[in-house]
């Protein structure tokens, strides 16, 4: 008997034991693709000749992309639907002005659901606040619809599986917007990485860096009920890291031949937002005694199955100028775009391009998506065009029954950052797993293509 | 007996969950101050009219140390000491030249020893490759010598502690050469944070990225024995961090205000050393057959006592330009040295100032040591002047009996991140414990101060 215990003992202290290793890596479940289920990787959905819209959200970014959506041949805005009625009115005149119909409307917490359950609707695109990003995508797509939803995604790992389920359970589009990966300087070094012009990538750098503060702080002028502020106050981590992490992922073809495996994150303290609403609003505010979460920076690390990292910052309370980083670092050569463009190649990776040389080398290697579409893109605008292209392409493919240029394991994968680097960080930064959303299947896709 | 089992197993089971939750944090001894002795803070020791030097190691870096030494007054070159004779002979010439009595002669593996055990020298200079660093140290300080000595100073925990524990009980200087932290933009944003400009500062950013392939493969040009090369194939995580932490750990007040917690590293794999050797010498040559150890790229954050963080990254074997980064970040300001001096601030951290309003900040705010010994610096040379500030400094405090610029536990801080971000990096980039080398004192003087 007593030898029994002692072996119990010891079988207990090496579980212990096995599990203290794992506890190295925080990692979290993930569920069984369901059977019957497929991956949605290059999916397809039968052409639209025109695509129906229903606009969710009519905020600063709801209408633009709205007005850039009207100009785009093949669309047509069936519903607009907001919380804020003037947000709607808006949108009617200008649909009035261009002698468009009027859209049908929805408001109230519950309008969302009304334009997903229509049945001349191919398209939900969403543009609200963040945390209604997955349920709205969900119900949609339960409704038969596809989706385009503004960033980030989902905000924790069950958004994000709730996301990827759905899409192969209904095998409808989900297709987060990541306006950054269609930007001029991101497009064209993505290019240059494809056509083997930096050698092996083997690490790149991607940020959120943008002084938030007055915009989260102003109550009238600023984000819809102050979500933005709100959401910092309660959370910790890198928040919004899709910006850096889309344009480095595409090159570094996660899921399409190399994947994440896992991060660690380091927040500093939070000093900018109390220190903000001390002189904006006095010592006794109510803004300067809320004991908000976010650190100022936040420094996340990703390493790839093929032992390339990521380096990730997001800082919106700082006094700095804007800044997403895009470096991109290989076996012959690097580029970087902030503050400025540079480059530098082998044999003369000691050194940077002149301006000159830069620009004559970013005109060979201008992706032909703005070759195509720059002229028009920069004329319409919206971040110098970016927008314009991503929706053309949003339309473009829907239209042409193709596979978009994000799928859902991209919005799954760049949006489980924020859950993953918030976990990181309130466990001391501990390296934790990040999942495989495509189960298995990271490696059928040999490199990110553009359908045409 | 049974219940006495189920009681062990309890414990056993619940400390194995305590190990667990420890092993969150890898942490290594830190060994306690013997009994009487005391830390070194501002540690003075008496003047000497004339420093007598040793110099051990006379590559390019020792040659170019000793040829500044002779130009400060009240310095006198007692022993030359290298492995070649024909690098001691090249030092003869040189004192021939300028009039200077001939120095003794040490060669041999235990030349250093030799020349520590003379009575006639007051200072232990140290060029030698990085494994001998601590050893020479450790023995120069046991024969009453002070010791300055090239970067890093140590390569493991053991080699830290050794020189903590040494310079305390022998109560010898103990410098650690850290040159950058004498550069005119380091000495001017040191200056700047000390006045408050940046407000709080919060983050700070330094690097060594230098392409070194070309020297670390020169067999003749190279490096002695090619040392570097070897150790990068033997070692990772960022074996080089001092240039990079030292500038911005004095902003930080490192061990005069705030301390280094705990650190994260990741490297990428190693891709640069073996594509460059395949192509240099061969796919089958031995340099390409080498299973280097050190990834490309390591990134390190290092998370302080008040909340702040250091992003610290180690490149030598991509083709990118040289950079060491240096990045502050603070709550009025904002500034950045590669690849271009930029400096934001309130009430316009949104952008960077003009070259002009760039250079004419750095005028008000010149480091008053720059002003005192700029032009001098400048005519000497030596990595535009800071070799030639940090020699003086070092001289002139020995000279005047007072404190010197960096002390051991510098040395030991900024150095310990060698082994420490190695560790991380194989045990999966865990946290690891930073150990206070002041031994609870690191909060006992309040701010860098530069003594006079």
């Amino acid at each position: 008997m007593k030898k029994i215990n002692v072996f119990l003992c010891i079988v207990i202290l090496l579980s212990a034991g096995l599990y203290a290793q794992q506890k190295k890596m925080l990692s979290f479940p993930e569920p069984p693709r369901p059977k019957g289920q497929k991956n949605v990787l290059h999916l397809t959905a039968p052409p639209l000749d025109t695509v129906r819209i229903a606009l969710i959200g009519l905020g600063d970014r709801g209408y633009s992309n709205f007005k850039r959506l009207l100009k785009i041949e093949g669309t047509k805005v069936i519903v607009l639907c907001d919380l804020l009625q003037d947000r709607i009115d808006s949108c009617q005149d200008v649909l009035r002005e261009k002698n468009k119909p009027a859209a049908f409307e929805y408001t109230g917490v519950d309008g969302w659901k009304k334009a997903c359950e229509r049945s001349d609707v191919d398209l939900i695109y969403i543009n609200t606040h963040w945390q209604l990003h997955t349920p709205i995508a969900v119900y949609a797509m339960e409704h038969g619809k596809h989706v385009a939803m503004e960033v980030p995604a989902g905000m924790s790992l069950d958004e994000c599986w709730k996301l990827v389920n759905t899409a192969e359970k209904t095998r409808r589009h989900c297709m987060m917007l990541e306006n950054c990966c269609y930007d001029f300087f991101e497009m064209a070094t993505l290019h240059m990485a494809q056509q083997g012009v930096f050698g092996e990538v083997v690490h790149c750098e991607g940020a959120y860096i943008h002084d938030l503060r007055w915009l989260m702080f102003d109550e009238q002028k600023g984000y819809w009920d102050m979500w933005r502020l709100k959401y910092n106050a309660e959370h910790t981590g890198n928040p919004y890291p899709t910006h850096g992490v889309g344009p480095v992922a595409q090159i570094l073809n996660i899921h399409r031949g190399d994947k994440m495996n896992s991060l660690v994150s380091v927040s500093t303290n939070q000093f900018g937002l109390t220190e903000y609403a001390k002189e904006k609003f006095g010592a006794d505010s109510k803004y300067a005694k809320i004991p908000y979460k976010l650190g100022d920076m936040n420094t996340t690390v990703i390493r790839t199955e093929k032992g390339k990292t990521i380096m990730l910052q997001h800082d919106v309370t700082s006094p700095r100028p804007y800044s997403r980083i895009h470096k991109i670092s290989g076996t012959k050569g690097y580029a970087e775009k902030y503050p400025q463009q540079n480059i530098a190649l082998e044999p003369d990776g000691h050194k940077f391009m002149s301006r000159e040389q830069t620009d004559s080398l970013l005109k060979i290697y201008e992706h032909p998506m703005w070759k195509e579409l720059g002229e028009r893109a920069r004329k319409v605008g919206g971040h110098g065009g970016m927008d314009f292209i991503m929706n053309y392409r949003l339309i473009y493919c829907l239209r042409n029954g193709l596979p978009l240029d994000q799928d859902v394991y991209d919005a799954a994968e760049w949006s489980s950052i924020v859950y993953l680097s918030e976990q990181s960080v309130l466990n001391g930064s501990v390296p934790v797993k990040i999942p495989d959303f495509t189960r298995g299947d990271w490696n059928q896709l040999k490199g990110l293509t553009f359908a045409k």
